[in-house]
């Protein structure tokens, strides 16, 4: 039987230890510096004492204010996440602080939103369309969740459950409730969450709800905007595609609009295909991911060309010194994918998850853990760089959240199956039919593409361990105790060893990774002739830094030149160890030119060496240049 | 002696008239389209029947109309140099009605700006850095001059002459007067031209103070700020670069800020260097200008990259696509060369006259005179197309008043001299140490580069005729009366034949005007691995309308291979009759392209054949893309 049901369930984070030499130190970085970091920021922002109830003026700003709960909310997840992974008495201490005085600022009637508790009491629901209400309780109740997850404590998932039964209560299709829906998707995903971590199913019927009514006509964003007594035309955004709201989600063709806003949307779209057996929704994914994929993402995962919306364009408009590709849009991104994925084990999707993880999502992120990216351009002039804390700080602690949990990603399991989607060096302890296997991954991935399997297991046993094969991936080699396994990938892309497994088994995957040139379609208008380089699941760049702080425009590729010639070379104190690739470019030479600002003799070029940086460290050293797509024939 | 003053008068446009293909049907067009067009728009937008002062809101809006009055003004003047080319009594009613609705609202005190005198009376001359008191005043100041000119009425002039003295009563250095100048430049000017007119040096005084007072420490934008109860440092532009403020004039040293307040201001310093006799002003002008010409200009003749602060940014910053390049900028970067080459003749200025003037500035107006570009970028995705007015006008009636008097800048004279610094076909009536000398072009400029010159005297007379040499020209032939003459260019670029002149006597002059390709700086980083073509005076860019719609970023072009079979080819039914050229490039073709966003494998390029329009008549069809800067090696 055809169902819109998950065939997978993703193996916890917990379940997950890394051990390389790419994501554990990644993880340490954010246990010790990013995430007090923030803490030390919603502080001084007074995003954490806000929860006492007692600001007079917007804390910084009123735009800021009407999302600042949500910020604190992320750092609850991200923290609790942590603690997770790793004990620490002294965090669980300040989190559990945390998370009193948010349960405490809750009002009798379980209503729950500094903002509008303090500085706009009478505006409370009445701008969904802007506002971020919802968007805050989504994010209250994720963080929740992971509170409860980590220590047990009730206190917060009690509050934002009430919380949540107030909205219940208030939002729906029965007399005297709003017909309503935010503006900014989160909520409903959350929900989803909340259903399962407390078994109560009006959590998931208030998402279901959210989900089905978004978009419908007479549209609640007229009504709303009406009785505020603001015409609907006034509406900044001029569209409800900014907020995936023009029209219900079973009719959407294209992704639009707020990247972020879509993304946490589809996730929950799909969250409930699956609660919900419903194929509509899926299908609904499905053919929203094709457009995505296929028009409107950026090679490192970056999704959203557009600042002005801080999402999509139109189909092939992908400028890459524009590109806005918000590291949030990144992050919903990997967890849209990572959701689809769980329904057949289609590589495809983790293909997605895994550019995105190691490139646009990553890229936000200093190596020290304090500074980040809010856009993630492909290419930068020198100006930007990155900065301790924004105006708007989404990203931060989704950053921060995200690899926390980023472990979750790498398995997923089934009744008599073990997918493995991505690689790192790391020990899982699965089940698989009730009983434990654990995986032990050695390898240098992303830096080499060989990964050794290690299987540990209290008894014998039957089950297909299902390794992705990358769709990067031209070539590989298996072997399975030293003995060669001749191995094609199933229609989902993975390659499937099915056999009575012995404890100490070894599972050698070899996938080849050599530097890979990329062209964009034609239709791309802002790419043509222009060329990218790729190794592994990595994307790279140059930095001006390491040419001289020669302009980037200047370099050119012969890309068969360069293919025939570079090389590939993992350098340890380089940028916390990355293995970079050089090899031989072009350049426009200005020794000979006159001075004048135009001539009719044709610049010379000349011979240079080009060292090409993986994207996701860019900006770690002094502001500079950087570009992913160099003019190249 | 050295003197800063001028050696070359130019010849009025009154003594010029065009029979060519290229000139005259432009100023027909403008005669008979774009004056009533502008009168008319002018009319709807109520900034006529703002002179009668009874309007009560703002029209149409409070920051358009501050300096509404200064598009009646510049109608005033393009309308009365219509009248001087060609007369007629129905205009001639229109503009005296115009002009004695002007002289109407005139204040007792000599005031006389509407929306001052109207909507805020309370704020006259409080705020000469953001409004355009000044500004709108130098342009009734020009209008007026012009109309006197036109008709020998003197109520317009009058009128403004007495505004003229209540500003020079209002600011000044002595005891009580207001140390302020107009944020942007134009008054200075204006009241140079009113000083010839009226022969009262009192305005060549107020013009000179203007010019010497601006930028000076304490600065009276900070004083003036503070007195509104404004703080100085919120000034939104942040810097006074952007009204070339931020320091005296003779200690500028780049062109920066607002590109047309830049323009208007250094030739009010060319025409003071010339007044006063004062070397440390054309000094000024001759750094500004290497700055601008080395490193600020695009190819068109287009200036100031930015729409920020619609001006300069950095050295060597020209991006093609946002380029903003407003007309009126090019407009004044025309007058300003022009007054520059009367100093000594130099060909330099004379080759950005004709650079703008080809290009960027004709690019300004539409073949049928009723749609404009404000912005001139030098590349266009498609979204952009002419319109018909602005929400900010100035371009309009700048570009009707430029071409109703566009023959000024073809003739120059001296004692005995006669400088030819354009070539079209015309008739000008000359006069030469005293005695009438009529020349006539007859030529197919700018399509062909042979100029033939026929001389009527009243008598032979002893002159030199002095024939721009255009820096684009590499190789020329010159003959008088069938005869070959082997003459080499002065130290200015001129061809000197000094000669006794007869009455017939007949000089050819051919200019080779091969195709050129240019290429810009390498420290040009937007403009790398691209190309541009150029022919004579022109610079000529591809429209998407003449490549099957196709994106023109898959188009690029081989030079060598270009170069070598590429023609010119004069088409006397497309866009109004132009060269086109039209030569081989290489299009990247999506035949091969399996679809998907990305590949390894490279894409297939085939010949196309690439057919380019000269820029000034882009946009003349359907909206689509254009570029001038074409990918290519």
């Amino acid at each position: 039987m055809i169902t819109a049901q998950r065939k997978l369930t993703p193996l916890s984070f917990t379940r997950v230890r890394f051990q390389d030499n790419f994501w554990a130190p990644r993880l340490e970085v954010n246990r010790k510096a990013t995430i007090p970091h923030i803490y030390q920021k919603l502080d001084e922002t007074g995003r954490i004492s806000a929860f006492d109830l007692q600001f007079t003026r917007p804390v910084p700003s009123p735009i800021v204010e009407i999302f600042g709960d949500s910020d604190l909310a992320k750092w609850i997840e991200a923290a609790s996440y942590v603690l997770m992974n790793d004990p620490d008495p002294q965090l669980e201490a300040q989190l559990n602080q945390a998370a009193e005085k948010v349960a405490k600022a809750q009002q009798p009637d379980g209503y729950l939103n500094t903002h509008f508790i303090v500085a706009q009491p009478e505006m409370r629901w009445k701008n969904l369309r802007d506002w971020h209400e919802m968007y805050c309780a989504g994010h209250l109740i994720e963080g929740a969740v992971a509170h409860h997850q980590a220590t047990g404590q009730n206190t917060l998932l009690d509050a934002l459950a009430r919380y949540a039964d107030h909205i219940a209560a208030t939002f729906g299709r029965e007399p005297g409730q709003k017909r309503g829906y935010g503006g900014h998707p989160e909520i409903e995903l959350a929900l989803v969450r909340l259903y399962h971590e407390t078994n109560n199913p009006r959590y998931l019927e208030l998402a279901n709800y959210l989900i089905d009514e978004r978009g419908a006509q007479p549209h609640y964003y007229d009504a709303e905007a009406r009785a505020r007594g603001d015409a609907p035309e006034r509406y900044w955004a001029k569209t409800y595609e900014y907020c995936q709201a023009h029209v219900p989600i079973r009719e959407q063709e294209k992704v639009v609009g707020h990247a972020v806003r879509a993304m946490y949307l589809y996730s929950a779209v799909a969250d409930l295909a699956h609660e919900k057996n419903d194929q509509t929704l899926l299908d609904t994914c499905y053919r929203l991911w094709d457009n995505l994929i296929n028009k409107r993402i950026y090679l490192t995962g970056g999704i959203g060309p557009s600042g002005h919306n801080e999402g999509f364009t139109e189909d092939y408009d992908l400028p890459d010194e524009t590109a806005y590709a918000e590291t949030c849009a990144t992050i919903g991104l990997v967890m849209w994918n990572h959701r689809l994925l769980q329904f057949a084990g289609d590589r495809r999707f983790a293909d997605v998850m895994e550019r995105g993880l190691y490139n646009g999502f990553l890229s936000g992120v200093s190596l020290e853990g304090t500074h980040f990216l809010y856009e993630n351009p492909l290419s930068s002039a020198g100006s930007r760089h990155r900065e301790e804390w924004f105006y708007c700080p989404c990203c931060p602690p989704n950053v921060s959240r995200t690899l926390a949990s980023v472990g979750k990603y790498v398995y997923s399991t089934g009744d008599e199956d073990v997918w493995v989607h991505l690689f790192a060096g790391s020990t899982a302890d699965l089940e698989v039919g009730g009983k434990a296997v654990r995986i032990q991954q050695t390898t240098h991935y992303p830096w080499e593409g060989t990964v050794a399997f290690d299987l540990k297991l209290e008894e014998a046993q039957e089950f297909s361990l299902r390794l992705r094969l990358p769709g990067w991936c031209q070539a590989y080699h298996l072997s399975l105790n030293g003995e060669e396994q001749a191995v094609q990938p199933d229609s989902s892309g993975y390659l499937v060893l099915r056999r009575q497994w012995q404890n100490g088994d070894r599972l050698v995957y070899e996938m080849e990774m050599p530097v890979r040139l990329v062209w964009a379609n034609p239709a791309v208008r802002q790419l043509q002739g222009r060329v990218a380089i790729e190794r592994g699941p990595l994307v790279y760049c140059l930095e001006g830094v390491d040419h001289g702080d020669a302009a980037l425009d200047r370099i050119a590729l012969d890309a068969q030149a360069f293919g025939a010639a570079c090389k590939a070379e993992y350098q340890p104190g380089f940028l916390g160890g990355v293995t970079v690739i050089h090899g031989p470019g072009v350049m426009i030479d200005d020794a000979d030119w006159d001075g004048s600002l135009y001539s009719t003799t044709k610049p010379q070029q000349k011979t240079v060496e080009v060292l090409a940086v993986p994207y996701c460290v860019w900006d770690n050293r002094a502001p500079g240049e950087m570009r992913v797509w160099l003019r190249g024939w």
